[in-house]
C-alpha cells in the first residue's frame, strides 16, 4: 500500500508523531481532523488526504483513535524498530546529537562514538565511549550498525560514508557540509542546517512585506 | 507575483540555490532544467513548475543562466539583505551554529551569544563575544537585531522568545525541543533535528523492504 507516496508527505509524518505522542502522553483518546487542523497548522482536507494514503485509519464521525493513528504512524515511519547507530566525529555537532534523549527513546541506540582526535578518544559523551577512527572498520564488523551519523569535517565525509557502507550501514545522517553518496539500497539524508535559516528569511518578508524600512 | 507560493516550493528553494551557487563557482554559465534534473535528483517538470512560480527565468531551447537564476533566487528568498542576529544559549547546538560558516557569506551577522553559565560568559566562539543573558534586554535596545536563534533548554525557550520579540526581532529560528509561539508578524522556523532520522529510518525500510532480515 504504501509503495508510491510522495516525499512531502513522508516529510510531514514526523510532524504528526510527535503531534499525536503529545496528544497521547496528555491523556487524550481521539481526535477530529480539524482539532489535527489547529493544533498542526496544516489544512483538515491536507490532513484526511495524508492519512488516507495509508489507508485512513479514521471512522466518520468519530475522529482518529490517538494512539492507534501514532502507532500506525511508528509503524510506516518504521520507528517501531531498533536500530544500532554510530556517530562519526565528536564536535559540537557530534556532541549535541550523542545527547539528544528522544532517540534512545525511539529505539536509536547509539554505539559508539568516533573522533581522530586523541583528546577526545577514551573519553564518554552521554555513557557513549568515543572511540579511534582507526576502530571503526573493525568495530563495524564486530557489530551489526544499521545507522551512521556523519559529523565530520567535508573534506572525509564521503570516505568515511563509504567505510560504513562497506561495514553493512544502510543508512547514512549527514551532518557535513559536503553531500555524499551512498550506493543503492542505501538511503542518504544530507543534512542542510542553513536551509531553514533561508526559509526563515523569506517568512521573514512576506509577514512584514514593505512596511519594514 | 509571488504571493500564493506552496511552503513545499518554498522549502525547495534552498536546495536551488546552493546547487546554483555551487555551479556558477564551478564557471557553469547555462544550465538546462533536464541538467538540473539529473544534479539535482528532481524530475525537470517539477523545476520548471517551481521556477515558473517566480516568472519563469528561462528561455525555450537556452536552459536557464546560472547566473541570473542564483540572484533572482537569493532576492527571492531575501538573503540579498544582511540581517543582525543574536544566538542564545552557547552549548553544542549554539556553538555549532556560531561556528557555521556559510551564515556570514549569506548576510547573516551574529553580532553576539547570550548564556547564563558564568564559565562562558566573557569567552568567544568563532571572534563573537558570549555575553551574560541578563544583558540581552538591553542589548537589543541598542542594536537593530532581526533574527534571534534559540539554543537554550525547552524550560526557558518561550521566555527568551517574549524577550527577543519584545526587543524587534522578527524571525526566530528555534532548536530548543519545545516549539515556541511568536506573535503576529514574527515568523517561527522550529526546528526538530530527529524528524531526519524518522524520514531517514522510512526510506531505509522502502529501500530494503523484505529483503532485511
Amino acid at each position: 500500500m504504501n509503495e508510491k507516496i510522495s516525499e512531502a508527505v513522508i516529510r510531514r509524518l514526523p510532524k504528526y508523531f510527535r503531534y499525536l505522542s503529545d496528544l497521547d502522553s496528555l491523556g487524550v483518546e481521539r481526535i477530529s481532523s480539524s482539532a489535527m487542523s489547529k493544533g498542526m497548522s496544516l489544512n483538515a482536507s491536507q490532513i484526511r488526504r495524508d492519512l488516507n494514503c495509508f489507508g485512513g485509519f479514521g471512522q466518520q464521525g468519530y475522529g482518529y483513535s490517538v494512539k492507534n493513528l501514532k502507532n500506525e504512524i511508528k509503524k510506516i515511519l518504521a520507528i517501531d524498530e531498533t536500530y544500532n547507530v554510530v556517530i562519526i566525529g565528536s564536535g559540537n555537532i557530534g556532541q549535541a546529537l550523542a545527547n539528544f534523549k528522544d532517540f534512545a527513546m525511539e529505539g536509536f541506540v547509539i554505539k559508539a562514538i568516533f573522533d581522530i582526535d586523541s583528546n577526545r578518544i577514551g573519553k564518554t559523551i552521554n555513557n557513549i565511549k568515543v572511540r579511534n577512527m582507526g576502530e571503526l572498520e573493525g568495530f563495524l564488523k564486530e557489530e551489526t550498525i544499521k545507522i551512521g551519523i556523519l559529523a565530520t569535517p567535508k573534506e572525509v565525509a564521503q570516505d568515511v560514508a563509504d567505510t560504513l557502507v562497506n561495514g553493512g550501514v544502510t543508512g547514512i545522517w549527514n551532518f557535513a557540509p559536503q553531500d555524499v553518496k551512498g550506493a543503492e539500497n542505501i538511503y542518504v539524508e544530507n543534512v542542510h542546517l542553513s536551509d531553514g535559516l533561508y526559509v526563515l528569511s523569506y517568512y521573514m518578508k512576506e509577514k512584514n512585506g514593505k512596511k519594514e524600512d
